[in-house]
């Protein structure tokens, strides 16, 4: 197919993206000399897309000293290495170190050193069990599947498993290239998934309830597609079931979204965040707190289109209802007439009647009618954070006129 | 109960309005001598209320000159007879005359003979041998019974057969007394109905499906009380409930309501009929327009409170809704992702997109908007008529009060 052609010449990175690559993470490990320090990640499984310059350079320690020695004396020893280059500090399950090289990210992350995938600690102790199980099961041939897959859930939306994205990881991708056997083959699998879709490449130890099961064949015990929601799942088939229907580079490039008139009304509430946050962290909360907004805009009588977000240096949520005006006033409904419980529900209600299927009625004030303030009320993050809220009258920026366009933009 | 006193002495006709009305009667069966006439009814039954001047007068003829006859013959001598009083003609089942006599109104009925109720050709040739069951069922006092029951019914609104009202007959009311011996006993019971209730004084001869079941003791393939609707039953249980558990002269008198906030939005369908029409046939067409209104106007979107009418020379129809603004478009929800109509769900909307549930939604144009033009296109009557729409403001006339109150007037 021509399109995957074109795509691989523009994912498929060159002997000079390597050379330069290598270069720095070259430097980087000459400074952690004597550490147990080894490449993994795409880079080092070959399964890396051209322009994506993030480098996992792993420092393993003995088992024995235990995960907090990672997050503490590892971590020290590592700066301490590191001294005058480029650096500072991430977050994930511990604190790690990322280093600018000659504009290459170098994350250099401290781990435990394990005899098997299932004995892992720490998330990232497994890590050498998924090069070697990968490494072993691609060819040359097959990683360039996998690039083209990685490149395909980034078009359609759905590339990581961070909780801003709740989608595949690029351990997944490389599973099921391995499962499926090409690009073309993942996709026509794709299309026929169905919630609680099981896919095993070595054995399954024990039942998970998720949208998608992938044991991960170096610990079964694990679930290795954990974090893709059902939204991910449901694009993914849907995706590959377009693209199988007519293929378009599209999927892979989508264009930017045209002008959008706002449908409905939207609501924007700007937060900007006043100290330091661990993006996962934040974004679990952002995700908390969109669900309450969407529930208690409903509880409250409103009619909710859709709930989306955008992130710069502020994080946008887009709230979309069908109309901001719903009345002072809503149908309360009662048991019907001849349950004990009708003369309690005429005695506690005011404007209460009969209605013509025998139950009873009340017209109840409504509570709160104003959904700016309902929205406000329902974001609740643990950082210091501001919220400035407008209604949306014009969308200039791609984010806003890809949640107006709602159809996927890999979609004409 | 000094409440029922007080109603009786309000109900029960004297002496004085026995002679005038037994002599306005006398008048008119003068005019029919040689014809087979006959007074039935309440006024025959010693249940009528004081104040209620109507009496039936039926006029048999034999059963073999058939149905036909009635309207046009009989009518024909019934109208000849009567030449030089106030006469007016009027339509039930088949036309008969109303002569108006010193303010004594006698509708005067051609019926046919038959040998017993189940016999009956039309509705009328029913009622000797309904009066003849009722006199000799009902003592003095239980006529009185009736009485208090006839003037609860009317206060709670549930009095009389008519579409219009959908309530309980004069003759339902005296079956009811008789069948629980006392008005408080008819109470007792009516606060225990549920759908379905039936109550049986002679024998059933057939399973009905009607809110209340009362076989006619003199036709028991009829079912007395199948006018009563679900609306009229759970009104009279929940009104008996009530005034058992806190006796007031407001059940059967109840007062005006007290001004009235429009809660809501209420749009009005002032209905002129521009030509002669039969109230039955007419509150049909209305029964029906109504329920299309509510069915229409929720399919559009808007949330329907409550449909009423008031009658004076026009017809009102008020329309309560929550708000009449819901916005031009609205949410529509997909199959799931996973299903094959997925794929047509996409192609035929234009702004489609993935759920966090997996389901596919749409966000569509609402045909209509405008709830007026709504309540327009579903009012449908066969007479001609003129329809002026409005949104209400104020109520100054008791019946709109009382429907923006929605709190029955009985009730404190």
């Amino acid at each position: 197919m021509e399109i995957l052609e074109e795509v691989l010449r523009r994912v498929k990175p060159g002997p000079e993206d390597t050379i330069r690559i290598q270069s720095a993470v070259d430097l980087v490990i000459s400074r952690l000399k004597d550490l147990d320090a080894e490449v993994h990640g795409s880079f080092r499984k070959g399964t890396w897309l051209k322009g994506d310059t993030d480098v996992d350079l792993f420092v393993f320690y003995p088992r024995s000293v235990g995960k907090e020695y990672l997050a503490r004396e590892a971590l020290r020893e590592i700066l301490d290495r590191l001294q005058g280059l480029r650096t500072r500090l991430a977050y994930a399950e511990h604190p790690y170190v990322i280093v600018e090289v000659d504009g290459v990210e170098v994350d250099v992350v401290p781990a435990l050193r394990v005899e098997s995938g299932d004995q892992a600690i720490t998330a990232v102790d497994r890590t050498p069990f998924h090069t070697r199980y990968v490494t072993s099961r691609l060819s040359d041939e097959g990683k360039d599947q996998v690039r083209l897959l990685k490149r395909f859930l980034k078009g359609i939306g759905v590339y990581g498993a961070e909780i801003r994205v709740m989608g595949f990881s690029g351990y997944v991708a490389e599973l099921l290239t391995i499962y499926y056997g090409s690009f073309l083959n993942v996709l026509k699998g794709a299309s026929t998934w169905k919630p609680g879709t099981e896919i095993v490449l070595e054995r399954e130890t024990k039942e998970f309830n998720s949208p998608l099961v992938i044991p991960d064949p170096v610990d079964p015990r694990r679930n290795a597609a954990a974090a893709v929601s059902m939204k991910s799942l449901a694009t993914m088939s849907i995706a590959s079931r377009m693209f199988l229907k007519e293929a378009s580079l599209d999927f892979f490039y989508p264009p930017s979204p045209e002008p959008q008139p706002v449908l409905g009304e939207v609501l924007v509430a700007e937060i900007k965040l006043l100290e330091p946050y661990v993006d996962d962290v934040l974004w679990g909360q952002i995700r908390r707190s969109v669900e309450k907004i969407r529930n208690s805009l409903l509880n409250a009588g409103f009619r909710v289109v859709d709930v989306g977000w955008c992130q710069d240096e502020r994080v946008r949520l887009l709230v979309q209802v069908e109309s901001t005006q719903i009345g002072d006033h809503h149908l309360g409904q009662g048991p019907p007439f001849y349950l004990e419980s009708s003369t309690e529900f005429i005695l506690s209600n005011r404007h209460v009647w009969v209605g013509d299927d025998g139950k009873l009625y009340a017209l109840k004030r409504r509570k709160e009618v104003d959904p700016e303030r309902i929205i406000l009320n329902s974001i609740s993050l643990k950082y210091k954070y501001s919220v400035r809220q407008y209604k949306l009258t014009e969308a200039s920026d791609d984010c806003t006129r890809a949640f107006l366009r709602k159809r996927p933009l890999w979609l004409k």
